[in-house]
């Protein structure tokens, strides 16, 4: 394993467990079919999720927290208003945020959203699936309803570098193997289950799991992998166990309180590309 | 076995397998307490679902869609509008539509809504419980919250005929026994589960089922049938396995996911009465 | 046992049952993180949910409703007018209203919300965490987020027979160990599991068990102790078959369908303070 690599993981392995022991209060502003299993999942991690939809406390609920986290999956211009809100407190106290563009490109009120909040604020994390992250690069014909596509044109590592360059964040974009870039580095992580395309918002867990541990407040380049290794192995692990999608849920949560902070050292299956 | 029977089972064997390879887009705009099931419904099946549910992307969303499911469940003026947005763009663009008309006869506004949605447009499928395709027939006090209840006095195989002229449309009672007509002829399904009962949104899940097949742009009546097959065979599969509705939902999507064409030609429990 | 004990066991055995028979109809005004699992709870235990969420139908929903269940765990002000419509219906009609503060204390906006519901209207029961029911006494800095922290200086047994008093409704602060008083007598629960505290909607759900119960209209302090008693033994029976979140909620949803009468009276371990 190289240095980098070993270092990574033994972060990884620390912040995992200072966010058990912290309990990281994490806003969500997200869609509705995905809410109540973002909210398990970080409990089920050990954090505490917080939701606070609309603009009429968005902002409030935001300053107590230790992130934010933006799902655009059901957009409206009332929701939209609360994550103006929210993000705005957000970036006066240095909350940490992560953005999720789910359904990038999908149609023009998405991108408007998502342009808008990315021209105007500054985010820490932005978290996609392979087609929203390539849509989100400008190449078009990637994104189906709130699905990728394969046909993906663009080198992924390429994407996600310039991505972060061009936004000052962290760029993940998940997929069989999740590509990572902080502008400088490019990593990968290979793991997961096929299973993960059977259920919904399984992207939006990881956005969960992510921000709990942006919430510690170290480096989100750690908390980013980090939160994907977790997620992946719990997947592996559920999917052992399961005989479909159903089953597959309940274990996946089982499993998600069940990581510890020497899995990630030991079973993530990080690669550095740069 | 009936010739019409044996062909419209051989036709959904069919059709459940070509649902699967296109795997259409089903686009839902559906009440909040379903909406989670509805979503992993249809990925369990293996078609994919999307949720936009208001007026700032409704329309946008539905044109790339190739199904659209309108369910009343939790209505408001906004979701309404939206509705409005979506069944336009479907009806221009021949894209097929399922209402669910949740607890219709229960409030004024939920009347409103369906009556005003099947005056001004067109839909493929009405799918609802006996008791509000009862109401819709004009028949009162037939629905108590959202659920039916017993005290129905027309006759349900003459309702869903006279319905299905009245709206030019698939008509679909749910049931024990379901009922579907499409003007002409009047089918029945037996089977299923008294598990279903028992948790929420299994109307809701039969019309992602059903709306996903509508998705594959055939014949109508056909799909309708074939995902109350795929449905009722689940729920029965489920229920063997299930010691409350906490375990009969898991084993309902499981059983979803492992539904194949041949099940719909093998164990479709299918009456003609006319 | 004490004689009061035992009479309000035998009580709640009585009134449970009574609720299977009669199945009350629950209006549930409530956040999209826990609705649909108080839809499950609601059907699980053998009574029926519904969820009219906006104005155009709360009051006319609420009048056909045996119980109302107000939650603010997502509060905003077309919801926040849709509880109004359905509490002034409600008090109209003498339909039995229980409040769920959920995050009193955390925003301006949710204090706002619940503090004018409990000056212009009469609720039957006020039902929240430890922490929220000891914001509602004035007690700052005991909630984080929707979650109780432990900093309590007031003494919990004290703080819900003045509330009691105060709101001449029943209170009930929820933990480890409950506490109920009618403002004259003070009782606790013992009972229930440390996994209710890693999944999201227990407490929520308690209150849709405890509003099924009140739709019978008797006693609303019975009604009160004996749902508790139904969610707690539910909870430790399931407890004893989880491996984690995801499969404790499976259960949970099984054993609340599985209760019965003459549990209450065998396994309530209930207290009397005055």
């Amino acid at each position: 394993m190289e240095d980098r690599v070993r270092f990574i993981l033994e972060e990884g392995e620390r912040l995992w467990n200072k966010m058990k022991e912290i309990r990281p209060l994490v806003h969500h502003i997200t869609n509705f079919v995905a809410m109540p299993e973002q909210a398990h999942a970080t409990l089920a991690i050990g954090a505490s999720p917080v939701m606070a939809l609309y603009p009429e406390e968005s902002g409030d609920m935001c300053s107590i927290a230790d992130a934010l986290l933006i799902n655009i999956g059901i957009p409206s211009s009332e929701i939209f208003s609360a994550m103006r809100k929210a993000v705005e407190v957000a970036n006066r106290k240095n909350i940490p945020i992560l953005l999720d563009p789910v359904g990038y490109g999908a149609t023009p009120y998405r991108n408007y959203v998502v342009d808008t909040l990315l021209k105007e604020y500054k985010v820490s994390v932005i978290k996609g699936n392979s087609g929203e992250i390539m849509a989100l690069a400008g190449s078009s014909g990637t994104v189906r309803g709130v699905d990728a596509v394969s046909s993906v044109t663009l080198d992924l590592k390429d994407v996600v570098k310039t991505l972060a360059n061009r936004f000052n964040a962290i760029i993940i974009a998940t997929g069989e193997e999740d590509f990572i870039s902080d502008g400088k580095e490019i990593l990968s992580i290979r793991g997961g289950s096929s299973m993960l395309r059977n259920i919904t918002g399984s992207g939006c867990i990881a956005g969960s799991i992510i921000s709990a541990l942006l919430g510690v407040k170290e480096d989100p380049l750690i908390a980013s992998i980090t939160g994907l290794i977790a997620f992946k192995l719990s997947a592996e692990r559920a999917d052992q166990r399961s005989k479909g999608p159903g089953s597959f849920r309940v274990h996946l949560f089982d499993e998600l309180s069940l990581v510890r902070g020497e899995d990630i050292m030991k079973e993530g299956d990080v690669k550095l590309w740069t």
